[in-house]
């Protein structure tokens, strides 16, 4: 797979596909997103979480949000028990050090696996996509550099109780405008116990959860679990983000009613 | 083929060929597009009418455009003479069914062939997208379900005549701003027989027809027998949809003229 | 690979697939991008001269941007020694006959390796993707229609030096607002023989040249050699034409400072 915050109009991607399958011309190439906003880490660290593992067991997943490209951070391979990722070493794989369990860190030096000719701005095409194409024919991870300890990690804010009101963020928002929060399903019933609960975003309250978006009437504003686990506030065919004038970061925040 | 509103952002439309990749992993996966108006069935069923019959008979047309996911519209596949489709029976196979010979519908119950946990929020990744692996992979249709009869169908403007003019209306308005109408070829012709014509988009007339872009001066209004067999208004080298200042759903007049 | 100004929301792409597929199942189908601007010749010249060289020899590339499309244009496949191009012959190639040692150009005039209909308006869909597909099967290039000795050529600036300055132009912005001129490595360092030197674009003066992107402060306004081997004007983490409000075509000039 590849995720990256190049667009799709330029040849940035492109050119790394060519890379990749001029050495493995039997790669399978699956897209997840290149509109990633330009040098956003966490966000491209949140989208590629959500999708690595519905992936099939073995897949490399090539990820470049690199606004450090070419100056001090190290090119990585990671190795969890079920997948591979490779990519700049930045604070993109945090969430995956969370929720897999990392096998390996292998910072790339092995100039032998790079293109002869590696610029100091395009680390995607000259490293990240030639290591990757390798890999899936077969190189050891070890043989790619050294191995570290481990990896920069980026910080999330995690949901806190406080005053018995349950505090998170937004910590994304979606193509149609819905609120992704950082408040898990886990924690969510653990606070909740079955009380009613009002949730507030914006100036706006909103009363209890919904199952699904077809409970809410057209243009209601709705709490509901996403479907990626995380309690998200969304408008039934409208746009959350648009009628609250919010944006990523956000609180959210849920009490007890009553 | 896949055809969605998810975006290409997010991490939607991956998580879909993730799921179907680890069913079968010799699938060919190609988008016709995930840029379909937010919940715009009508322009989802237009996109997919336009393309599906290009592809190699046999191939699975999965298309999820779907603002009631998770409530009480049925999730289903759509067998024709010469296709597979697969996605929410909400209209969305409206114009497949005008066009092709309809074999089957089977409404999709059989949770074996879902993902194990199905959220009631993301049905393409949960249910639509694993379907269409099984039935990639072989398994016969009626195994996925129970039949049915009919399938549920949007209405779409059809041309009349009255008071000797062609009524017709904006059907789909494409990237290049190009008035693409609900007249076909046939209907048109019909109409004209070799009389001189005007036809009335907005506030301006065109005269006749032309046979391609090409015989417009640049910055032109012309009419002409659009790539899908519809009549179309356009601007050579520029924008109708901006000069005319017209949305979907608006009419377009065609008279004899003199 | 595919090169277009069609965007990816209509059905354009997705047929001109269907038809490749439906004459050669085993074609592998690599998009470059379908978001040149519409009719832009020059940004799909500069596009494809930046990538196509990164894939395996022997791929086809089908680039249509095509605004005189159905009119009196040449329809051809260009032949080089490593690569074959197909699309239309209006200056689509220039950097690539520049750049490839051209074996062959043929225009395609054998209508049995078109669609059975043409259409006047899409022939990426009827003329340019069935030829490319039977090209992929092994057809040979002479069979498609007939020689011609030359191409159509579009004029690119090209940088010169005038009172002791190198005046190039801004060739191409790309999704990040870099701005990527037409003056190479090559002239560049001639001009420079290490001396101290000033780039001037829009109202700014820049002093020296990076190395990359990461020894620019953040918001600071910098030059340096991009991945394609050319000057580039650039913001770290941020968008160079928005601070300068330049266009493409507008001058950059280096001189010699002190």
């Amino acid at each position: 797979t590849l995720l990256t915050d190049f667009g799709t109009k330029e040849h940035y991607v492109a050119s790394m596909k060519g890379v990749i399958l001029s050495i493995n011309p039997q790669c399978i190439l699956i897209d997840i997103t290149h509109q990633v906003n330009p040098h956003d880490i966490q966000e491209g660290a949140f989208i590629l979480a959500n999708t690595y593992s519905y992936f099939p067991k073995g897949t490399i997943h090539l990820s470049v949000v690199d606004p450090g490209v070419g100056g001090g951070r190290r090119a990585i391979l990671l190795v969890t028990q079920n997948y591979f990722f490779v990519g700049p070493d930045n604070g993109l794989f945090t969430l995956i050090a969370q929720r897999e369990k990392v096998k390996q860190v292998v910072v790339l030096t092995k100039r032998k696996y790079f293109l002869p000719k590696v610029s100091m701005t395009f680390h995607g095409r000259d490293i990240f996509a030639p290591v990757a194409a390798h890999l899936s024919l077969g190189i050891k991870p070890n043989v790619f550099g050294y191995e570290i300890g481990s990896l920069e990690e980026l910080e999330f804010g995690k949901p806190i109780i406080k005053e018995r009101k349950l505090l998170g963020e937004i910590l994304h928002i979606d193509t149609f405008g819905n609120l992704v929060s950082n408040i898990d399903e886990e924690k969510l019933f653990r606070f909740i116990q079955s009380r009613p609960i009002v949730i507030r975003a914006g100036r706006e309250a909103i009363h209890g959860l919904k199952k699904g978006y077809w409970e809410g009437k057209k243009g209601e504003l709705i709490a509901l679990l996403g479907s990626g686990g995380f309690l998200e506030v969304s408008v039934r065919e409208g746009n959350a983000q648009k009628m609250l004038g919010v944006k990523r970061g956000d609180t959210i925040k849920i009490q007890v009613s009553g």
